[in-house]
């Protein structure tokens, strides 16, 4: 089995090539840091990272940013980052990957808490990942040859906490373990069109 | 009480002037055909309504296209048809807008069915609708002097059926009567964060 992951040197992108490197052949991409370089708010530079890699039979996106502030601050610039980087970006992945798949292969996208349990600053990651959501379920229902998509959504890992924790106050953090099961079961499991939650 | 209207020449927006005309001073806005001329997909516009509007009680807003077409032949400047119009536009408006209301004033956004029972060529509207669906429950939490926010999501209307009902095959369209009454829910209503379904 082979592995396209996209984010594999973020920090839930290590946990699923932690989980998955013992069960298939993993090409890692990134900004930086990763096999094949690739910036997934480019279209083009998704294409030329399908063109380098070929066939696979997985693709997982862990790779996206998005701006956390004040919605009374937050400027259409700032809402924009992760409309083009998780929204669009997890959306152009599938557009542009489904030659990039063998015949039953699968998507699996990220997600987040913050779109079923909100916080203060997270309005913009809440869009993003209600969007991917929503794609998902849909886009499903069109995959050819067999090919499922799904998201995992992911509450505060604990490996996160001393970074983030003070946004995600009262949020039970959760195990890389956890976590990475979740990506595991979206990737060798038969659903399609789901969200895995892991809360 | 003083309503914005944006998208008020459309289908649903000349449902929702029928339905709040008599209880509401109402300024429309659009493309073209209304009070104020806006284009939602440029904040710049979205500003320059705003200093023309001065002060109202609501900002509701049903305009918003998307682009129908089979995911496999989706590309990513068509998805954002939609990114732009219907789920970037829509944050803006908030966004941009929260000065305009006056306290206890209330943003009512328009989503759609197509995030709930996806059809096939309506990956891009699903998403568009999920993304704002998800960022109405967000910015609730953090809404200043009492502002409220939140949206409509309608399945077909009857009035619509002749020019879509061949994407919408098995889906029961609903009056425009029930339409309008979900929009003065929202304007005239104390909730917020909610989604309001016309299925
Ligand atoms: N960590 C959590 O607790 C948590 C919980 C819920 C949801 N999430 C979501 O999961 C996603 C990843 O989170 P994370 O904590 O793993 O983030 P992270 O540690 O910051 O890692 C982000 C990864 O994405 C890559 N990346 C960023 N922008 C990119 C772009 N435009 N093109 C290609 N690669 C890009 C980075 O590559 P380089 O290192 O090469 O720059 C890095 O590998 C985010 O969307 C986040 O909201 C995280
Ligand atoms: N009709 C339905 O059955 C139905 C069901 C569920 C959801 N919806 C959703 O509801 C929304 C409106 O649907 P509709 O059927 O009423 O559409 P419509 O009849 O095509 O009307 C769209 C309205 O939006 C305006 N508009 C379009 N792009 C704009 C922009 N960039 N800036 C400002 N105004 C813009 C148009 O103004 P001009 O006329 O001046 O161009 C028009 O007033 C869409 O997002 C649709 O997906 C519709």
């Amino acid at each position: 089995m082979k592995i396209l992951l996209i984010g594999a040197s973020g920090t839930i992108g290590s946990v699923v090539l932690e989980e998955m490197k013992k069960d298939a052949e993993i090409i890692t991409a990134g900004i930086e840091n990763s096999d094949i370089t690739v910036d997934t708010t480019s279209p083009e530079s998704i294409k030329q990272m399908y063109e380098q890699v070929g066939t696979v039979d997985a693709i997982v996106n862990t790779a996206g940013i998005e701006h956390y502030g004040f919605l009374k601050e937050m400027t259409p610039e700032q809402n924009q980052i992760a409309v083009q980087s998780k929204l669009s970006g997890q959306v152009n992945l599938v557009l542009l990957g489904m030659d990039a798949l063998s015949d039953n292969g699968s998507f699996t996208l990220t997600t987040g808490i913050l779109m079923d349990d909100p916080i203060v600053k997270g309005a913009s990651a809440a869009m993003a990942n209600g969007g991917v959501r929503a794609f998902v379920k849909s886009a499903a229902i069109e995959m050819p040859r067999g090919l499922r998509i799904n998201h995992v959504s992911p509450t505060i890992l604990e490996v996160s906490v001393e970074k983030n924790g003070h946004l995600f106050e009262g949020f039970e953090p959760v195990s890389s373990r956890r976590i990475g099961l979740a990506y595991r079961k979206s990737i060798l499991g038969a659903q399609t069109g789901e969200g895995i939650y892991v809360y």
